[in-house]
């Protein structure tokens, strides 16, 4: 850790309650993980959501808004049920891994829709590992093999961690076996997930890594149409759940898997942007995984079948998330005050107040 | 001022540098606003936008995404040029004022687009204030009659006294003409401007306001098609500046008048939509205002022309008072740092950051 900038944050205004917005910072989310328990957290997590996926047709649902760059992209991505509104920025640079900084950092935030003001700032680079995992975890509930006890896990970035832990807490994995381009990530997600109450197997070859594993999550980070996994490597019966397809022109799996999975997917309209079947045609039957969650369509239909969750992250889960934080952070207090909108006693007068501020 | 909620903002922890963002509070944007001079800082935020508007192909553009709710809507502003992302959150609630609460909040942040790594969150309803009347004046600057001394200032509100100091300091307008439907909000409007260098005249109809003044400017609050300028109360040769029109459903000025006038607006995909040309066919003709700036159409063209500024804000005009604001913020030390990004040593141990925590 560094130092160097001097924390001057210091409040010596009394700003009215209202003007006042309750922030988790990174530190009080770390505090909250510990404080709820990782695999309670997850669960939790992943029971919001899917309750939420239950009325998903409450939601206002739009395709995030990105703005590319050569180096990567930054999204917005809203959405709002007829009393909250959320939304996220995340970013999303590959190269960021080479300079020493996050691949994808986030915050987000809620609002009150009959108010517009804003109850919520928080941190959600944290966050979106977390509802991340328990979501794929929350797909493979629904649509892995029965029974399923092994899983591979390609690509041992930032993600792979929660993934493992997600699994196991929702889906009862009890073995992960680890492959990554990269020995030292692996390495390091094993070293990590010791302790867990995991199995934990490091593999020479992506090969190896799937050997006798029912699930197969992938998660790389390459902005490029990448081969992870070739088609001979994926037999009958496994659930993929691959998550690190997640924009234009960034794909992980042969086009060739796709077209022998079901595939399942949250919002059609951005998956088809951004996910896996980005390589099939726009028409391509895709079946939307609350459909499944609301019992309106089936999921895995028999044990031969290779399901494919095509995770791209959606903005109910980000807002399932948030919503979720905003309830644990009033009851720990793990939370602080931003003097973050201009109150005036007087709502038409905002130059009074700021006049009345003069020194 | 209420002070009943405790100000739970301590930062114990000492995250990395890249971990911490620069927020400018509203008690520290007020300082801002003192420390520069208001009149100072209208002038400069107008520099900034007028800037940018002779650059403005170089900006990523799109109109703002919007959720629509009975009691009012809640939009992101995003924009971006090659190295910085913006984007404003704001929220239009015409019934908070009843309940005590700004019709208007907002807050913006900028990023780096080569990382995605955010590097201000700033209060913006204040600054919106300011950057919405500045926008009003710079467009004025370009487009009223030669000379105008006299504004007529329809609509008291929060946006009133602002845009009375703005077209002083830029334009060079001396008497503001005040009325509003509730005489309330005129006293108070006056009230705030002695001291400003202006000569105030309230007035008790818009009728008695608009006489023999150059430029009209509306900022009124309904969300309804409302009437606050009926035809035969506009003559030749003055400046219309309608700020209050800015969401659909959401107008001021009569058709009539429309139709007399040469129209002027920001960006015209979103104007079509929200400003008062929605009352007009789609094709109606108007011209960008960049387009005038940049002095590739002609602005004013003769005393008699009734010029309209078809004002809805737009957001290069939010992205130019955030670059403003954080060039300033660095410069005075106005600012506190936020513990926002998770920035773990290893970028890809997220999870070994999380867990090194645990108490």
């Amino acid at each position: 850790m560094n130092a160097s900038l001097p924390l001057t944050a210091t409040f010596n205004a009394v700003p009215s309650e209202k003007a006042l917005m309750p922030f988790v910072s990174v530190e009080n989310m770390m505090r909250l993980v510990h404080r709820v328990g990782l695999e309670q957290m997850l669960r939790e997590i992943a029971e919001v959501i899917e309750g939420n996926f239950l009325r998903w047709e409450s939601f206002d649902k739009t395709a995030r808004i990105p703005a590319h760059s050569a180096d990567g992209v930054i999204e917005l991505m809203p959405t709002a049920d007829r009393d909250t509104y959320g939304f996220k920025y995340v970013n999303g640079h590959p190269k960021n891994m080479r300079e020493g900084l996050q691949t994808v950092t986030a915050f987000g935030l809620l609002a009150d829709m009959h108010t517009g003001y804003p109850v919520l700032l928080s941190e959600m680079t944290m966050l979106t590992a977390l509802r991340t995992a328990a979501m794929s975890a929350l797909a493979a509930k629904h649509l892995a093999p029965k029974g399923a006890r092994v899983m591979a896990m390609i690509g041992n970035g930032a993600q792979s961690e929660f993934q493992a832990v997600a699994f196991k807490a929702i889906c009862g994995i009890e073995e992960v076996r680890l492959w990554d381009i990269d020995p030292r990530a692996t390495a390091k997600c094993a070293r990590n997930l010791q302790g867990h109450g995991l199995t934990v197997v490091p593999c020479a070859t992506a090969e190896e890594a799937i050997l006798g594993a029912q699930v197969i999550t992938t998660a790389t980070a390459d902005k490029r149409l990448a081969t992870i996994l070739t088609d001979n490597m994926v037999g009958a019966g496994v659930h993929l759940n691959a998550v690190g397809g997640d924009s234009p022109g960034k794909t992980e799996l042969a086009r060739d898997i796709l077209l022998r999975s079901d595939i399942f997917v949250e919002f059609p309209p951005q998956t088809r942007i951004e996910g896996e079947i980005q390589q099939l045609s726009p028409d391509h039957p895709v079946t939307e995984l609350w459909e499944v969650i609301a019992g309106r369509k089936p999921g895995r239909t028999d044990a031969a079948q290779i399901t494919l969750f095509d995770s791209v992250g959606f903005a109910i889960e980000d807002f399932s998330a948030l919503t979720y934080v905003l309830a644990k952070a009033r009851e720990t207090g793990l939370y602080d005050l931003l003097d973050m909108i201009a109150d005036p006693d007087d709502p038409r007068d905002l130059f009074g107040m700021l006049m009345r501020a003069k020194p």
